[in-house]
Protein backbone atom coordinates (compact mmCIF):
# COMPACT_ATOMS: atom_id res chain seq x y z
CA UNK A 1 0.00 0.00 0.00
CA UNK A 2 1.25 3.30 -1.45
CA UNK A 3 0.20 6.15 1.04
CA UNK A 4 0.28 10.01 1.32
CA UNK A 5 -0.98 12.12 4.21
CA UNK A 6 -2.96 15.18 3.53
CA UNK A 7 -2.57 17.90 6.42
CA UNK A 8 -4.13 20.77 6.78
CA UNK A 9 -6.43 22.58 9.10
CA UNK A 10 -9.54 21.63 10.82
CA UNK A 11 -11.37 24.95 9.09
CA UNK A 12 -10.97 26.24 5.90
CA UNK A 13 -11.71 28.53 2.95
CA UNK A 14 -13.26 27.15 -0.38
CA UNK A 15 -10.11 28.07 -2.53
CA UNK A 16 -8.40 25.58 -0.12
CA UNK A 17 -11.45 22.50 0.61
CA UNK A 18 -11.51 22.74 -3.23
CA UNK A 19 -7.51 21.99 -3.74
CA UNK A 20 -7.81 19.88 -0.79
CA UNK A 21 -10.67 17.69 -2.88
CA UNK A 22 -8.98 17.45 -5.89
CA UNK A 23 -5.85 16.53 -4.36
CA UNK A 24 -7.83 13.70 -3.02
CA UNK A 25 -9.54 12.63 -6.16
CA UNK A 26 -5.94 12.49 -8.28
CA UNK A 27 -4.15 10.61 -5.50
CA UNK A 28 -6.96 7.92 -5.55
CA UNK A 29 -7.05 7.59 -9.32
CA UNK A 30 -3.05 6.86 -8.63
CA UNK A 31 -4.29 4.02 -6.29
CA UNK A 32 -2.77 5.50 -3.19
CA UNK A 33 -4.52 5.69 0.09
CA UNK A 34 -5.17 8.85 1.83
CA UNK A 35 -4.40 9.27 5.07
CA UNK A 36 -5.59 12.47 7.41
CA UNK A 37 -6.22 13.13 10.22
CA UNK A 38 -10.08 11.84 9.90
CA UNK A 39 -11.95 15.27 11.13
CA UNK A 40 -13.42 18.29 9.16
CA UNK A 41 -12.01 20.85 6.82
CA UNK A 42 -8.83 19.92 4.28
CA UNK A 43 -9.03 16.76 6.26
CA UNK A 44 -12.73 16.07 5.30
CA UNK A 45 -12.72 17.53 1.78
CA UNK A 46 -9.24 15.33 0.75
CA UNK A 47 -11.13 12.40 2.00
CA UNK A 48 -14.13 13.32 0.20
CA UNK A 49 -12.50 13.54 -2.87
CA UNK A 50 -10.67 10.22 -2.34
CA UNK A 51 -13.84 8.44 -1.62
CA UNK A 52 -15.92 9.31 -4.02
CA UNK A 53 -13.36 8.46 -7.14
CA UNK A 54 -13.32 5.06 -5.11
CA UNK A 55 -9.79 5.42 -3.35
CA UNK A 56 -9.00 4.03 0.77
CA UNK A 57 -9.38 6.75 3.14
CA UNK A 58 -7.86 6.41 6.10
CA UNK A 59 -8.37 9.05 9.35
CA UNK A 60 -5.94 8.74 12.43
CA UNK A 61 -8.25 10.67 14.92
CA UNK A 62 -7.52 12.28 17.87
CA UNK A 63 -10.78 11.02 19.81
CA UNK A 64 -11.86 7.36 21.31
CA UNK A 65 -15.09 7.67 18.74
CA UNK A 66 -14.82 6.21 15.56
CA UNK A 67 -18.34 8.36 14.96
CA UNK A 68 -15.63 11.28 15.15
CA UNK A 69 -14.20 10.63 11.53
CA UNK A 70 -15.92 12.55 8.84
CA UNK A 71 -18.30 10.41 6.32
CA UNK A 72 -15.50 9.88 3.85
CA UNK A 73 -13.31 8.09 6.21
CA UNK A 74 -13.18 4.34 5.12
CA UNK A 75 -11.06 3.25 8.16
CA UNK A 76 -11.07 5.44 11.41
CA UNK A 77 -8.18 4.52 13.55
CA UNK A 78 -9.63 6.42 16.97
CA UNK A 79 -6.11 7.03 18.59
CA UNK A 80 -7.75 9.11 22.24
CA UNK A 81 -4.11 10.39 22.08
CA UNK A 82 -5.39 14.17 21.03
CA UNK A 83 -2.33 16.08 18.61
CA UNK A 84 -0.27 13.72 19.67
CA UNK A 85 -1.66 12.07 17.10
CA UNK A 86 -0.51 14.13 14.51
CA UNK A 87 2.88 12.22 14.81
CA UNK A 88 1.11 9.16 13.66
CA UNK A 89 -0.03 10.53 10.30
CA UNK A 90 3.09 11.11 9.18
CA UNK A 91 4.41 7.77 10.51
CA UNK A 92 1.40 5.96 8.73
CA UNK A 93 2.15 8.28 5.59
CA UNK A 94 5.20 7.71 2.77
CA UNK A 95 4.98 11.29 2.21
CA UNK A 96 3.07 14.62 3.24
CA UNK A 97 0.88 16.79 1.39
CA UNK A 98 -0.07 20.20 3.61
CA UNK A 99 -2.62 22.00 2.25
CA UNK A 100 -3.09 25.84 4.12
CA UNK A 101 -3.34 24.95 7.72
CA UNK A 102 -2.05 26.29 10.84
CA UNK A 103 0.31 24.97 14.27
CA UNK A 104 -1.20 21.41 14.33
CA UNK A 105 -0.19 21.68 10.33
CA UNK A 106 2.41 23.11 11.17
CA UNK A 107 3.58 20.60 14.02
CA UNK A 108 3.09 17.66 11.43
CA UNK A 109 5.36 19.65 8.41
CA UNK A 110 7.80 19.47 11.12
CA UNK A 111 7.78 16.13 12.48
CA UNK A 112 7.61 14.83 8.80
CA UNK A 113 10.99 16.88 7.96
CA UNK A 114 12.74 15.77 11.18
CA UNK A 115 11.68 12.73 9.87
CA UNK A 116 12.50 12.01 6.40
CA UNK A 117 9.88 12.39 5.02
CA UNK A 118 9.02 14.64 1.67
CA UNK A 119 6.73 17.69 2.30
CA UNK A 120 4.68 19.19 -0.98
CA UNK A 121 3.08 22.30 0.06
CA UNK A 122 0.01 24.11 -1.46
CA UNK A 123 -0.37 26.99 -0.17
CA UNK A 124 1.29 26.45 3.11
CA UNK A 125 3.49 27.53 5.94
CA UNK A 126 6.54 28.93 4.42
CA UNK A 127 9.14 26.87 5.89
CA UNK A 128 12.83 25.67 4.08
CA UNK A 129 12.47 21.90 3.17
CA UNK A 130 8.82 21.78 1.73
CA UNK A 131 8.72 21.73 -1.49
CA UNK A 132 6.24 23.97 -3.15
CA UNK A 133 3.70 23.34 -5.58
CA UNK A 134 1.01 25.44 -7.21
CA UNK A 135 -1.92 23.15 -8.22
CA UNK A 136 -3.53 19.93 -7.47
CA UNK A 137 -2.46 18.18 -10.64
CA UNK A 138 1.22 19.27 -10.30
CA UNK A 139 0.93 18.11 -6.29
CA UNK A 140 -0.06 14.89 -6.98
CA UNK A 141 1.61 14.35 -9.96
CA UNK A 142 5.49 15.26 -7.88
CA UNK A 143 3.81 12.79 -4.90
CA UNK A 144 3.00 10.14 -7.23
CA UNK A 145 6.51 10.06 -8.67
CA UNK A 146 8.52 10.51 -5.73
CA UNK A 147 6.14 7.65 -3.69
CA UNK A 148 6.25 5.04 -6.60
CA UNK A 149 10.00 5.76 -7.62
CA UNK A 150 11.19 4.73 -4.05
CA UNK B 1 -17.29 0.55 10.30
CA UNK B 2 -17.93 -2.26 12.84
CA UNK B 3 -14.49 -3.51 13.86
CA UNK B 4 -13.41 -6.49 16.23
CA UNK B 5 -9.88 -7.14 17.46
CA UNK B 6 -8.41 -10.16 17.15
CA UNK B 7 -5.86 -10.75 19.40
CA UNK B 8 -2.99 -13.73 19.86
CA UNK B 9 0.65 -14.69 20.10
CA UNK B 10 3.14 -14.02 17.31
CA UNK B 11 3.79 -17.62 17.45
CA UNK B 12 1.33 -20.53 17.68
CA UNK B 13 0.66 -23.73 17.17
CA UNK B 14 -1.54 -25.50 14.06
CA UNK B 15 -4.47 -25.38 16.19
CA UNK B 16 -4.25 -21.98 17.28
CA UNK B 17 -3.55 -20.83 13.80
CA UNK B 18 -6.68 -22.95 11.79
CA UNK B 19 -9.38 -21.70 14.65
CA UNK B 20 -7.11 -17.43 14.38
CA UNK B 21 -7.80 -18.03 10.39
CA UNK B 22 -11.17 -19.38 10.77
CA UNK B 23 -12.26 -16.50 13.06
CA UNK B 24 -10.74 -13.97 10.80
CA UNK B 25 -13.18 -15.33 7.93
CA UNK B 26 -16.03 -15.60 8.99
CA UNK B 27 -15.79 -12.02 10.89
CA UNK B 28 -15.21 -10.49 7.13
CA UNK B 29 -18.16 -12.52 5.91
CA UNK B 30 -19.77 -10.60 8.57
CA UNK B 31 -18.13 -7.34 7.17
CA UNK B 32 -16.59 -6.74 10.05
CA UNK B 33 -13.41 -5.11 9.67
CA UNK B 34 -10.61 -7.33 11.42
CA UNK B 35 -7.83 -5.04 13.04
CA UNK B 36 -4.64 -7.19 14.86
CA UNK B 37 -1.13 -6.36 15.52
CA UNK B 38 -0.36 -6.81 11.99
CA UNK B 39 3.03 -9.35 12.37
CA UNK B 40 2.67 -13.36 12.41
CA UNK B 41 1.46 -16.16 14.35
CA UNK B 42 -2.29 -15.60 15.41
CA UNK B 43 -2.40 -12.12 13.76
CA UNK B 44 -1.06 -13.21 10.06
CA UNK B 45 -3.75 -16.22 10.30
CA UNK B 46 -6.85 -14.02 11.22
CA UNK B 47 -5.69 -11.25 8.51
CA UNK B 48 -5.05 -14.11 6.05
CA UNK B 49 -8.78 -15.76 6.87
CA UNK B 50 -10.39 -12.32 6.78
CA UNK B 51 -8.36 -11.35 3.49
CA UNK B 52 -8.94 -14.69 1.86
CA UNK B 53 -12.89 -13.81 2.14
CA UNK B 54 -12.64 -10.28 0.86
CA UNK B 55 -12.62 -8.27 4.08
CA UNK B 56 -10.87 -5.42 5.31
CA UNK B 57 -8.25 -6.15 7.65
CA UNK B 58 -6.18 -3.56 9.27
CA UNK B 59 -2.51 -4.05 11.12
CA UNK B 60 -1.50 -1.77 13.97
CA UNK B 61 2.41 -2.58 13.90
CA UNK B 62 4.90 -1.64 16.79
CA UNK B 63 7.29 -0.65 13.97
CA UNK B 64 7.71 2.33 11.96
CA UNK B 65 7.82 0.32 8.83
CA UNK B 66 4.88 -0.71 6.71
CA UNK B 67 6.58 -3.50 5.23
CA UNK B 68 6.54 -4.95 8.70
CA UNK B 69 2.91 -6.43 8.10
CA UNK B 70 2.48 -9.94 7.08
CA UNK B 71 1.39 -9.95 3.44
CA UNK B 72 -2.84 -10.60 4.67
CA UNK B 73 -2.90 -7.01 5.89
CA UNK B 74 -4.82 -4.77 3.73
CA UNK B 75 -3.96 -1.64 5.61
CA UNK B 76 -0.98 -0.74 7.30
CA UNK B 77 -0.35 1.46 10.39
CA UNK B 78 3.16 1.64 11.63
CA UNK B 79 3.23 3.22 14.77
CA UNK B 80 7.18 2.76 15.98
CA UNK B 81 5.49 2.91 19.30
CA UNK B 82 6.27 -0.81 20.60
CA UNK B 83 4.51 -2.57 22.59
CA UNK B 84 2.47 0.75 23.62
CA UNK B 85 0.07 0.35 20.32
CA UNK B 86 -1.47 -2.52 21.98
CA UNK B 87 -3.74 -0.04 23.25
CA UNK B 88 -4.11 1.76 20.31
CA UNK B 89 -5.41 -2.45 19.00
CA UNK B 90 -8.06 -1.98 21.72
CA UNK B 91 -9.17 1.34 21.01
CA UNK B 92 -9.82 0.90 16.97
CA UNK B 93 -11.81 -2.42 17.94
CA UNK B 94 -15.11 -2.65 19.19
CA UNK B 95 -14.93 -5.81 21.08
CA UNK B 96 -11.82 -8.32 20.71
CA UNK B 97 -11.74 -11.66 20.69
CA UNK B 98 -8.41 -13.94 22.21
CA UNK B 99 -6.67 -17.03 20.43
CA UNK B 100 -4.12 -18.34 22.60
CA UNK B 101 -1.52 -15.86 23.35
CA UNK B 102 0.86 -14.75 25.69
CA UNK B 103 2.05 -11.63 27.59
CA UNK B 104 1.06 -9.26 25.32
CA UNK B 105 -2.58 -10.89 24.48
CA UNK B 106 -2.70 -10.25 28.28
CA UNK B 107 -1.96 -6.66 28.15
CA UNK B 108 -4.60 -6.26 25.50
CA UNK B 109 -7.19 -8.15 27.65
CA UNK B 110 -6.59 -6.33 30.52
CA UNK B 111 -6.79 -2.99 28.78
CA UNK B 112 -9.84 -4.06 26.94
CA UNK B 113 -11.47 -4.95 30.19
CA UNK B 114 -10.56 -1.88 31.78
CA UNK B 115 -11.46 0.34 29.09
CA UNK B 116 -15.42 -1.84 28.94
CA UNK B 117 -14.88 -3.36 26.32
CA UNK B 118 -16.09 -7.31 25.74
CA UNK B 119 -13.14 -9.94 25.22
CA UNK B 120 -14.48 -13.09 24.11
CA UNK B 121 -11.80 -15.75 24.26
CA UNK B 122 -10.72 -19.01 22.85
CA UNK B 123 -8.15 -21.41 24.34
CA UNK B 124 -6.62 -17.81 25.79
CA UNK B 125 -6.05 -16.84 29.39
CA UNK B 126 -8.52 -17.28 32.06
CA UNK B 127 -9.27 -13.90 33.51
CA UNK B 128 -12.50 -13.20 35.20
CA UNK B 129 -14.34 -11.06 32.68
CA UNK B 130 -13.53 -12.84 29.54
CA UNK B 131 -16.45 -14.79 27.59
CA UNK B 132 -14.84 -17.42 27.01
CA UNK B 133 -16.25 -19.99 23.38
CA UNK B 134 -15.34 -23.17 22.16
CA UNK B 135 -15.30 -23.02 18.30
CA UNK B 136 -14.44 -20.43 15.64
CA UNK B 137 -18.30 -20.22 14.71
CA UNK B 138 -19.43 -19.82 18.44
CA UNK B 139 -17.38 -16.63 19.03
CA UNK B 140 -17.87 -14.68 15.51
CA UNK B 141 -22.13 -15.79 16.39
CA UNK B 142 -21.52 -14.09 19.40
CA UNK B 143 -18.98 -11.27 18.47
CA UNK B 144 -21.28 -10.25 15.48
CA UNK B 145 -24.54 -9.62 17.88
CA UNK B 146 -22.47 -7.84 20.30
CA UNK B 147 -21.23 -5.60 17.61
CA UNK B 148 -24.50 -4.89 15.20
CA UNK B 149 -26.47 -4.99 18.65
CA UNK B 150 -25.15 -2.01 19.63
CA UNK C 1 18.50 7.07 39.25
CA UNK C 2 17.24 3.62 39.84
CA UNK C 3 13.48 3.28 39.71
CA UNK C 4 10.58 0.42 40.89
CA UNK C 5 7.44 1.15 39.88
CA UNK C 6 4.58 0.52 42.02
CA UNK C 7 1.25 -0.57 40.46
CA UNK C 8 -1.99 -1.04 42.43
CA UNK C 9 -5.81 -0.01 41.80
CA UNK C 10 -7.13 3.43 42.48
CA UNK C 11 -9.10 2.19 44.73
CA UNK C 12 -8.46 -0.25 47.62
CA UNK C 13 -8.61 -1.62 50.96
CA UNK C 14 -6.71 -0.57 54.44
CA UNK C 15 -4.60 -3.40 54.46
CA UNK C 16 -3.45 -3.24 50.74
CA UNK C 17 -2.96 1.17 51.30
CA UNK C 18 -0.65 0.05 54.44
CA UNK C 19 1.22 -2.12 52.45
CA UNK C 20 1.82 -0.11 49.81
CA UNK C 21 2.89 2.71 52.15
CA UNK C 22 5.33 0.79 53.62
CA UNK C 23 7.02 -0.24 50.43
CA UNK C 24 6.81 3.55 49.16
CA UNK C 25 8.56 4.21 52.32
CA UNK C 26 11.10 1.56 52.51
CA UNK C 27 12.48 1.96 48.61
CA UNK C 28 12.18 5.87 49.70
CA UNK C 29 15.07 4.64 52.68
CA UNK C 30 16.98 3.25 49.78
CA UNK C 31 17.29 5.36 47.50
CA UNK C 32 15.12 4.33 44.79
CA UNK C 33 12.68 6.31 43.12
CA UNK C 34 9.36 5.89 43.35
CA UNK C 35 7.17 5.60 39.95
CA UNK C 36 3.32 5.22 39.79
CA UNK C 37 0.14 6.11 37.84
CA UNK C 38 0.12 9.54 39.95
CA UNK C 39 -3.79 9.03 41.04
CA UNK C 40 -5.10 7.58 44.41
CA UNK C 41 -5.06 4.18 46.47
CA UNK C 42 -2.46 2.19 46.18
CA UNK C 43 -0.45 5.23 43.75
CA UNK C 44 -1.57 7.41 46.25
CA UNK C 45 -0.34 4.97 49.40
CA UNK C 46 3.01 4.74 47.30
CA UNK C 47 3.87 8.01 46.86
CA UNK C 48 2.89 8.81 50.43
CA UNK C 49 5.56 6.62 52.04
CA UNK C 50 7.72 7.57 49.86
CA UNK C 51 7.53 11.26 50.10
CA UNK C 52 7.33 11.26 54.30
CA UNK C 53 10.63 9.15 53.81
CA UNK C 54 12.16 12.09 51.69
CA UNK C 55 12.63 10.20 48.37
CA UNK C 56 11.57 11.21 45.27
CA UNK C 57 7.95 10.42 43.79
CA UNK C 58 7.32 10.68 39.75
CA UNK C 59 3.41 10.42 38.83
CA UNK C 60 3.35 9.27 34.95
CA UNK C 61 -0.93 10.77 34.63
CA UNK C 62 -3.47 9.44 32.60
CA UNK C 63 -5.07 13.22 32.01
CA UNK C 64 -3.52 16.49 30.76
CA UNK C 65 -3.50 18.27 34.29
CA UNK C 66 -0.53 17.86 36.73
CA UNK C 67 -3.29 18.83 39.25
CA UNK C 68 -4.12 15.52 39.29
CA UNK C 69 -1.95 14.17 40.54
CA UNK C 70 -2.37 13.32 44.54
CA UNK C 71 -0.13 15.25 46.95
CA UNK C 72 2.71 13.05 47.56
CA UNK C 73 4.20 12.92 43.82
CA UNK C 74 6.64 15.34 43.91
CA UNK C 75 6.98 15.27 39.96
CA UNK C 76 3.90 15.27 38.02
CA UNK C 77 4.55 13.90 34.42
CA UNK C 78 0.84 14.52 32.62
CA UNK C 79 0.38 12.54 29.71
CA UNK C 80 -3.20 13.02 28.00
CA UNK C 81 -2.78 9.31 26.76
CA UNK C 82 -5.36 7.54 29.23
CA UNK C 83 -4.65 4.23 30.25
CA UNK C 84 -1.92 3.97 27.19
CA UNK C 85 0.10 5.75 29.83
CA UNK C 86 0.90 2.37 31.49
CA UNK C 87 3.50 1.56 29.23
CA UNK C 88 5.30 4.60 29.96
CA UNK C 89 5.02 3.41 33.77
CA UNK C 90 6.45 0.28 32.85
CA UNK C 91 9.09 1.50 30.49
CA UNK C 92 10.34 4.42 33.22
CA UNK C 93 10.71 1.37 36.08
CA UNK C 94 13.73 -0.75 36.73
CA UNK C 95 11.00 -3.44 38.21
CA UNK C 96 7.84 -3.24 38.81
CA UNK C 97 5.85 -3.93 42.21
CA UNK C 98 1.97 -4.89 42.10
CA UNK C 99 -0.20 -4.43 45.08
CA UNK C 100 -3.60 -5.66 44.97
CA UNK C 101 -4.53 -4.21 41.74
CA UNK C 102 -7.67 -4.42 38.70
CA UNK C 103 -7.54 -4.50 35.44
CA UNK C 104 -5.07 -1.83 34.79
CA UNK C 105 -2.57 -3.29 37.10
CA UNK C 106 -3.03 -6.53 35.46
CA UNK C 107 -2.23 -4.50 31.93
CA UNK C 108 1.25 -3.16 33.55
CA UNK C 109 1.60 -6.59 34.95
CA UNK C 110 1.60 -7.90 31.46
CA UNK C 111 3.38 -5.44 29.88
CA UNK C 112 6.67 -5.55 32.07
CA UNK C 113 6.55 -9.17 31.85
CA UNK C 114 6.22 -9.68 27.93
CA UNK C 115 9.13 -6.63 27.82
CA UNK C 116 11.22 -8.90 30.36
CA UNK C 117 10.90 -6.39 33.38
CA UNK C 118 10.85 -8.18 36.33
CA UNK C 119 7.45 -8.13 38.63
CA UNK C 120 7.25 -8.17 42.26
CA UNK C 121 3.64 -9.48 43.72
CA UNK C 122 1.95 -8.89 46.92
CA UNK C 123 -1.31 -9.96 47.27
CA UNK C 124 -2.49 -9.39 43.41
CA UNK C 125 -3.53 -11.17 40.39
CA UNK C 126 -1.62 -14.78 40.07
CA UNK C 127 -0.11 -14.92 36.80
CA UNK C 128 2.93 -17.38 36.00
CA UNK C 129 6.09 -15.15 35.72
CA UNK C 130 5.26 -12.85 38.87
CA UNK C 131 7.65 -13.30 41.85
CA UNK C 132 5.22 -13.58 45.08
CA UNK C 133 6.41 -11.72 48.22
CA UNK C 134 4.42 -11.99 51.68
CA UNK C 135 5.42 -8.46 53.38
CA UNK C 136 6.57 -4.86 52.50
CA UNK C 137 10.28 -5.68 53.60
CA UNK C 138 10.48 -8.81 51.53
CA UNK C 139 9.12 -7.10 48.37
CA UNK C 140 11.83 -4.43 48.83
CA UNK C 141 14.28 -6.35 49.79
CA UNK C 142 14.12 -8.80 46.74
CA UNK C 143 13.44 -5.10 44.77
CA UNK C 144 16.62 -3.97 45.90
CA UNK C 145 18.68 -6.74 45.21
CA UNK C 146 17.33 -6.90 41.65
CA UNK C 147 17.48 -3.21 41.16
CA UNK C 148 21.07 -2.57 42.52
CA UNK C 149 22.24 -6.28 41.15
CA UNK C 150 22.20 -5.30 37.65
CA UNK D 1 5.65 22.36 41.14
CA UNK D 2 5.89 24.74 38.13
CA UNK D 3 7.82 23.49 34.29
CA UNK D 4 9.33 25.35 31.79
CA UNK D 5 10.60 22.84 29.12
CA UNK D 6 13.87 24.20 27.24
CA UNK D 7 13.39 22.93 23.79
CA UNK D 8 16.20 23.26 21.09
CA UNK D 9 18.82 21.43 18.72
CA UNK D 10 20.74 18.46 19.64
CA UNK D 11 23.82 19.86 18.47
CA UNK D 12 23.95 24.02 18.86
CA UNK D 13 26.82 26.23 18.37
CA UNK D 14 28.74 27.73 21.87
CA UNK D 15 26.36 31.01 21.90
CA UNK D 16 22.97 29.26 21.77
CA UNK D 17 24.60 26.27 24.24
CA UNK D 18 25.86 29.10 26.66
CA UNK D 19 22.52 30.98 26.22
CA UNK D 20 20.68 27.55 27.29
CA UNK D 21 22.62 27.10 30.05
CA UNK D 22 21.72 30.37 31.43
CA UNK D 23 17.97 29.86 31.19
CA UNK D 24 18.61 26.78 32.91
CA UNK D 25 20.23 28.37 35.80
CA UNK D 26 17.95 31.41 36.20
CA UNK D 27 14.82 28.79 36.01
CA UNK D 28 16.18 26.47 38.58
CA UNK D 29 17.12 29.74 40.69
CA UNK D 30 13.07 30.52 40.35
CA UNK D 31 12.19 27.38 41.21
CA UNK D 32 11.24 26.03 38.14
CA UNK D 33 11.87 22.42 37.29
CA UNK D 34 13.28 22.44 33.88
CA UNK D 35 12.15 19.61 31.58
CA UNK D 36 13.83 19.11 28.36
CA UNK D 37 14.27 16.03 25.94
CA UNK D 38 16.94 15.02 27.44
CA UNK D 39 19.51 14.66 24.94
CA UNK D 40 22.71 16.59 24.14
CA UNK D 41 22.81 20.14 22.93
CA UNK D 42 20.58 22.81 24.19
CA UNK D 43 18.60 19.78 26.15
CA UNK D 44 22.10 19.34 27.99
CA UNK D 45 22.84 22.71 28.59
CA UNK D 46 20.03 23.37 29.62
CA UNK D 47 19.96 20.82 32.28
CA UNK D 48 23.68 21.59 33.23
CA UNK D 49 22.48 25.01 34.35
CA UNK D 50 19.97 23.90 36.16
CA UNK D 51 21.54 20.89 37.88
CA UNK D 52 24.62 23.07 38.82
CA UNK D 53 22.32 25.33 40.57
CA UNK D 54 20.13 22.69 42.38
CA UNK D 55 16.94 22.64 40.25
CA UNK D 56 15.59 20.06 39.10
CA UNK D 57 15.71 18.00 35.90
CA UNK D 58 13.65 15.96 34.23
CA UNK D 59 14.35 14.96 30.89
CA UNK D 60 11.62 12.71 28.44
CA UNK D 61 13.58 10.90 26.36
CA UNK D 62 12.71 9.11 22.49
CA UNK D 63 14.72 6.41 23.41
CA UNK D 64 13.58 3.58 26.16
CA UNK D 65 16.94 3.36 28.28
CA UNK D 66 17.76 5.60 30.73
CA UNK D 67 21.19 5.88 30.33
CA UNK D 68 20.85 7.87 27.39
CA UNK D 69 19.98 10.53 29.36
CA UNK D 70 22.66 13.70 29.63
CA UNK D 71 24.70 13.37 33.15
CA UNK D 72 22.28 16.80 34.41
CA UNK D 73 19.47 14.75 34.14
CA UNK D 74 18.19 14.06 37.77
CA UNK D 75 14.71 12.41 36.59
CA UNK D 76 14.93 10.85 32.93
CA UNK D 77 11.82 9.34 31.77
CA UNK D 78 12.68 6.94 28.89
CA UNK D 79 9.56 6.83 26.27
CA UNK D 80 10.52 4.64 23.44
CA UNK D 81 8.12 6.64 21.69
CA UNK D 82 10.81 8.48 19.44
CA UNK D 83 9.96 11.94 18.27
CA UNK D 84 6.32 11.29 19.41
CA UNK D 85 7.84 11.85 23.00
CA UNK D 86 7.90 15.72 21.65
CA UNK D 87 4.13 15.99 22.49
CA UNK D 88 4.62 14.98 25.84
CA UNK D 89 7.26 17.60 26.70
CA UNK D 90 5.28 20.14 26.03
CA UNK D 91 1.93 18.74 27.63
CA UNK D 92 4.60 18.45 30.81
CA UNK D 93 5.60 22.11 30.51
CA UNK D 94 4.03 24.94 31.80
CA UNK D 95 5.55 27.30 28.58
CA UNK D 96 7.94 26.06 26.23
CA UNK D 97 11.05 27.95 26.04
CA UNK D 98 13.04 27.58 22.28
CA UNK D 99 16.05 27.99 21.88
CA UNK D 100 17.50 27.99 18.12
CA UNK D 101 16.50 24.46 17.22
CA UNK D 102 15.60 22.58 13.97
CA UNK D 103 12.63 20.77 12.77
CA UNK D 104 12.72 18.87 16.02
CA UNK D 105 12.08 22.08 18.23
CA UNK D 106 9.42 23.51 15.63
CA UNK D 107 7.05 20.47 15.99
CA UNK D 108 7.22 21.34 19.81
CA UNK D 109 6.72 24.84 19.08
CA UNK D 110 3.85 24.24 16.80
CA UNK D 111 1.99 21.23 19.49
CA UNK D 112 2.88 24.47 21.90
CA UNK D 113 0.90 27.20 20.29
CA UNK D 114 -2.05 24.67 19.10
CA UNK D 115 -2.48 23.69 22.61
CA UNK D 116 -2.65 27.16 23.87
CA UNK D 117 0.92 27.15 25.40
CA UNK D 118 3.04 30.19 25.99
CA UNK D 119 5.88 29.53 23.57
CA UNK D 120 8.80 32.40 24.32
CA UNK D 121 11.41 32.06 22.03
CA UNK D 122 15.26 33.06 21.85
CA UNK D 123 17.15 33.01 18.50
CA UNK D 124 14.91 30.63 16.90
CA UNK D 125 12.17 29.80 14.32
CA UNK D 126 10.22 32.89 13.43
CA UNK D 127 6.69 31.85 14.21
CA UNK D 128 3.84 34.21 14.55
CA UNK D 129 2.74 33.26 18.35
CA UNK D 130 6.37 32.96 19.59
CA UNK D 131 6.94 35.65 22.11
CA UNK D 132 10.72 36.79 21.29
CA UNK D 133 13.33 37.89 24.14
CA UNK D 134 17.05 38.96 23.65
CA UNK D 135 18.66 37.55 26.49
CA UNK D 136 18.19 34.93 29.12
CA UNK D 137 17.39 37.40 31.92
CA UNK D 138 14.57 38.65 29.77
CA UNK D 139 13.18 34.79 29.01
CA UNK D 140 13.07 34.29 32.47
CA UNK D 141 11.97 37.42 33.73
CA UNK D 142 9.07 36.64 31.32
CA UNK D 143 8.35 32.97 31.81
CA UNK D 144 8.71 33.28 35.54
CA UNK D 145 5.90 35.93 35.76
CA UNK D 146 3.42 33.79 32.95
CA UNK D 147 4.06 30.89 35.38
CA UNK D 148 3.59 32.22 38.99
CA UNK D 149 1.08 34.24 37.65
CA UNK D 150 -1.39 31.70 36.30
Amino acid sequence: MKTAGIIGAGKADKELLELAEEVGRLLAKEGITVITGGLGGVMEAASRGAFLEGGITVGILPTLKKEDANPYVKIPIPTGMGEMRNALIVRASDLLIAIGGEYGTLSEIALALKTGKKVIGLKTWNIPGIIECHSAEEAVRLATSLIKGK
